[in-house]
């Protein structure tokens, strides 16, 4: 981040028409969007595009998940008619969707707004062996990659979105790994599993630790214990720092994609704003590794991005209080005493 | 608010393509929304309209503050000329913003969206006596009432929003005669004030809620201890319950109005949104009082209103979401075994 920009931010925060620090964290949003775009005020971070990236799990096969793997594909087809919860958030804040497969079990349809960046038709069963090779890895990371410099080109916020049933086992994976995290203690209940299901996970996710034996060669682990969606995900998140545009993270998916992306370059991480912090436990461990402070708490777990859509309001009002609004001098206030 | 509406709203929002309670507290904003209008979908809470009342307080002579009165009446001018952080915001939100004076201690020039509702220039110092008259009182709730149904005509949400310097001190003295709480607890440093500052506040609260004698009828309170502003902001709650339309509450101003609104009709609430908790502790006790969560928690302690309306499209996408999001049955989305 441009440190000039991000001083200037703070100096015009202290002089604008309101008491120091009254608008607290937004405060900490505004100068850190100057420090992105290496300007104050900083352009608008609009319009915002989320980029929902899918993929599927061949972990389901341990059956720690009760719903079926081709809701993945049901639900992308779902993305590209505009029925999910994603498309009514974006149709009422004003930001644009896209689905990307970059690892889907079975092929969409081509549709508006539907990219189809298939790496490889789901991963392998990261309880018994790699989730993937490392080249997959590195492709899927350069799906993300070349996603957000495309976005990047006509908008100002890229939001991240993920679907793929299945995928907090291998975010609890990847949260344990870089974190240090116990298992019982990142792996949650996803879309809500009961506690056989929950122990389940907990084993499979200790049973995929145990085979990284401590390496932390990032790219690795991905590939061990990841799934393409979350390697799109650290690429998308490193492809927006090179475009030096913000981008707000969703929930836990997105964060343990975050800590793949903060292993391979930590000041892309720098970036980045956690829109929201969710139900399920690996996130706020996640977050807290990544010394980000989530800007929503509303006990969401569903994906999609939505948490992270539902806060991009939140940082365009944050820049534009910081383009316009008046100082105590040019407005005629008078400052305390 | 209608029950069987509100039942049909947690039904569909069971039928959505989602797993069951993923949208967190926004199903909680959706079905409330629904019983406040009577109707599953609601119609879509948009455009907002944030009330700024205004008005000044002759505690201000007690020395609780750094601020000098006279920059109520300019942060009134500055709401005028769009120069605030409430006009930033709602600039980029799509809201509109009246400017209310209800009780400011000099008088404002005619602007576009300013209102000239003064009852009473200024209230007298709480400290020593009774704040306003009853008839005062009941005069500026009329005026809230009167503001609401007006916003209420042509806006799908109104936002409630203040200024007034020193109004947290009545803010504080309101909290404890509703809530019970002590002083010293319900007693914040507002803009930021001093520890010497501090306690001269928490003094002030003592000796006025000494002279309540435990009476509680709500409309004396608000007339002893309470603020012009307070009074419309009481009003407006009230006045908004009327349309059926949702209000949402910024800070502890408006919390500490809702009380008495509450204290007034208790039902009037139940329309309500709490914007935010912000970081004066009368707050989160006024809002555990009335029984309501916060959607927003980001620190701030500005006031204008600004809270609540960044809370204002989270409300809005909990509406969007139910009105558009397709069902498992009408996706062809497979549900969990």
């Amino acid at each position: 981040r441009d440190h000039a920009a991000e001083h200037a931010a703070r100096e015009r925060l202290d002089r604008m028409t309101k008491p120091p620090g009254s608008l607290g964290v937004l405060e900490d949003v505004a100068a850190q969007l100057a420090g992105t775009a290496g300007a104050c005020p900083p352009p608008l971070p609009v319009p915002a595009a989320v980029a929902v990236f899918a993929g599927d799990h061949g972990v389901h096969a341990q059956g720690v998940t009760p719903w079926p793997q081709e809701v993945t594909a049901q639900m992308v087809a779902n993305f590209a008619a505009g029925g999910a919860v994603v498309n009514a958030f974006a149709a009422q804040l004003g930001a644009d969707v896209v689905v990307v497969d970059v690892g889907v079990a079975s092929p969409s349809a081509p549709a508006p707004g539907f990219l189809d960046r298939n790496v490889r038709r789901g991963t392998a069963d990261l309880a018994e062996g790699p989730a993937m090779t490392l080249d997959e890895a590195r492709r899927a990371v350069e799906v993300g990659i070349g996603v957000a410099a495309e976005l990047a080109a006509d908008h100002g916020c890229l939001v991240t979105g993920d679907m793929g049933i299945t995928n907090t086992t291998a975010s609890a994976a990847l949260v344990c790994a870089f974190t240090g995290a116990a298992p019982a203690e990142a792996t949650g209940r996803g879309t809500g599993v009961d506690d056989p299901t929950l122990a389940r996970k907990v084993a499979v996710v200790e049973r995929a630790l145990a085979r990284l034996d401590g390496g932390r060669d990032p790219l690795t682990v991905l590939a061990e214990v990841g799934g393409l969606e979350h390697a799109a995900l650290a690429g998308f998140v490193l492809g927006a720092a090179a475009a030096r545009v913000p981008v707000v993270l969703d929930g836990v998916i997105a964060g343990s994609a975050a800590l793949v992306a903060a292993a391979l370059c930590p000041a892309a991480v720098e970036h980045a704003l956690a829109g929201h912090v969710s139900a399920e436990p690996g996130h706020a461990l996640a977050l807290r590794h990544l010394g980000l402070r989530p800007l929503l708490g509303l006990d969401l777990r569903l994906g999609e991005g939505t948490g992270a859509l539902l806060a991009s309001p939140l940082v365009a009002a944050a820049a534009r209080a910081l383009a316009d609004v008046a100082t105590f001098d040019s407005a005629g206030v008078t400052e305390k005493s």
